[in-house]
């Protein structure tokens, strides 16, 4: 690392980073050129990053919008380095959590109580900045290398738009604590809170206990559910999940001939208020909304292993039980909106942070917390820039 | 007809049916004989009954639900000839409109805001009486005529549950408006008015402007909404819908190679509030759901022709786009809370009800509705049992 404060601004910066160079294969350690900010980015030391398995997913994909050479990491906090010129919203030693969600907070998105989904910048699988595309990031031979969800936090270093950065004040919260607001807690926590607005008093199902389903659990928690159940068919999950607010659960291994949602069905008198399906299975999709209440239900989706596959519901099933669909992208959260809230909710202690973050690992060996998250045993694994 | 009046409570009554004796074709001019009603069951004098597509899809349906033969009819409006024991809500003269719809008004979904769904009664494509299954229908031979959607208003008399009628002060609306509140025109104001939440200053998409869509315009209307697009082929309907509160009219063959939700998304600057997909394909929904605005759009679906079909909507673009996908059955509406609701707007001429009557025939003369409703050139023809 060539050098720790801002005395570099306009320059590049020469740092280590884990480079995914072949889709599915262990990311390689290496030296690289990080850019200075242009005109409304910041560039950002990482202090800590953490696994999510969008990364896993796209580290995998070999097809467009797959691409390589790139750096992953979406979920991260760090401390400002340095300011392109019109960056009056953070300065240097500023600490920040990067999100792949922009807030520009004048669009007609961002005005509006309904929408998370900002229209100025919106949210795109590019391989470059949100504004121009372009990379930020070269190797030592000077090739291109991509960045991932507007974020690229696998670096000591990134830079990333103003946009894209919630401030946080870092005597309120650890860096680790803060990391895991940057996607997949927040994003359960805001399905919740946000898009199912659940009510006091009411039932609960989530499909999946991985770190998106515990926070939604959490979150349900937060809210006042009367009965939070866990579905899930690893007992390790299972029995983590009763700290997270859960406080039913079915292994959906262990229910002989009956199905999940026959189950559900049964132990709720006619199904769950809100139905969260947190595995990304298409095919799942269909089982939660069976197990939604006729009438209200909603079922909450997030993200499922093929995109394109088509919403396994049947047309009848929908119209003629009053049930409800839903899509969100992280949670239906406003990033610098609503992220402040749910940081009030750690401080209270009505949110658990600490208990997502099961492994810890040092920055070069990165590639364990991908084995770590693939085999099913981890929620979080901290990857610590400096341990 | 026997009588006209009460006197012949507890004793069968013998007169005039249009019968379904086989799927698609003219319907028998018949005499039946009508039972007296059990407990809880009321037998009506039906004054007059419109036809719907529902009648249609079922008339023509030759393996179950569709069943020979059968009674048919589910919109109407009638006077009380006797009840059955335990009937104390209506009595014999009261002006009532049967409704395929519940309301026990005790159930958990009855005494809930967000369900119109009675648990206790429940909705089913039944062929009897919705507490036992049985019919109160026979031929002159003896043989058991079906009930229909626990109406069957294609008969001079009926026999309903109480918890399927609405009663009504008969000087405050005429017959044959009453009788549109049964079905089509309560289903499309209640999708907007109830479902949706139509929003003030909101812009709505209705696919198809049958009555079921023209009704989903008036309701936009009556919520506020500041524009409202009708979407159809047929020229007759793109014209008429202007009476009823649409403000724009896109005729969907002629717009060259763009698809509706392209030219719906240009027209609303990315997409409408709310869309309805009223014409019953479900290759439509797809096109509805296209044309919802990011963030925060709802689809709201009714029905479709093949209930089996899938919906058929990609994963991604739920996910990726915080839409929302609603199906509901008669509008969301609780018959017996909400229709009084519609009665007053009909009052306060917020609600048109006498342009949905397009066509009057009297009930010898059944089967021109069915050739007038299938050609598409009519709304709702009246049929009047005593003209």
């Amino acid at each position: 690392m060539e050098h720790k404060s801002g005395m570099n601004g306009g320059k590049p910066i020469r740092c280590r980073a884990a480079v995914c160079r072949k889709a599915g294969e262990a990311l390689m350690m290496e030296d690289i050129m990080v850019s200075p900010p242009m005109p409304r980015e910041v560039r950002i030391r990482i202090i800590c990053t953490s696994l999510c398995h969008t990364d896993i997913k796209y580290w995998k994909m070999k097809d467009p919008p797959g691409i390589v050479p790139r750096i992953l990491g979406h979920e991260a906090v760090g401390e400002v380095e340095s300011v392109g010129v019109e960056v009056s919203e953070v300065k240097q030693g500023d600490f920040v959590i990067p999100t792949f969600m922009a807030e520009c907070g004048e669009c007609r998105d961002c005005t509006s109580s309904k929408s998370n989904l900002c229209s100025k910048q919106p949210f795109k699988l590019s391989q470059g900045m949100p504004q121009c595309g372009t990379s930020r990031f070269t190797d030592l031979k000077g090739e291109v290398l991509h960045h991932f969800m507007f974020v690229s936090s696998f670096s000591e270093y990134t830079v990333v738009d103003v946009s894209h950065l919630i401030k946080l004040d870092p005597l309120l919260i650890s860096p680790d604590k803060a990391c895991l607001l940057g996607c997949g807690v927040s994003t359960g926590v805001g399905a919740s809170w946000r898009t199912a607005k659940v009510e006091k008093g009411s039932t609960v199902a989530i499909f999946g206990l991985g770190t998106v389903g515990l926070a939604v659990a959490q979150g349900a928690r937060i809210c006042g559910a009367a009965r939070i159940i866990g579905i899930d068919v690893s007992p390790y999950k299972l029995t983590l999940a009763k700290e997270f607010g859960v406080t039913e659960v079915v292994n959906s291994r262990s229910i002989g001939d009956k199905s999940v949602s026959q189950v559900i069905n049964e132990m709720t008198d006619g199904g769950a208020d809100y139905c969260f399906e947190c595995v990304g299975l298409s095919s799942l999709i269909k089982e939660a909304f069976a197990c939604c209440r006729k009438g209200w239900g909603k079922t909450i989706i997030f993200g499922v292993e093929d995109q394109a596959s088509l919403l396994g519901v049947k047309c009848m099933d929908a119209i003629c039980q009053g049930k409800m669909l839903m899509g969100c992208i992280y949670g239906g959260l406003k990033p610098k909106s609503d992220i402040p809230t749910l940081l009030q909710w750690y401080m209270d202690k009505k949110l658990q942070l600490d208990l997502f973050i099961t492994h810890e690992v040092g920055f070069e060996d990165i590639n364990k917390a991908f084995s770590l998250l693939s085999e099913g045993q981890c929620l979080r694994c901290m990857i610590w820039m400096t341990k």
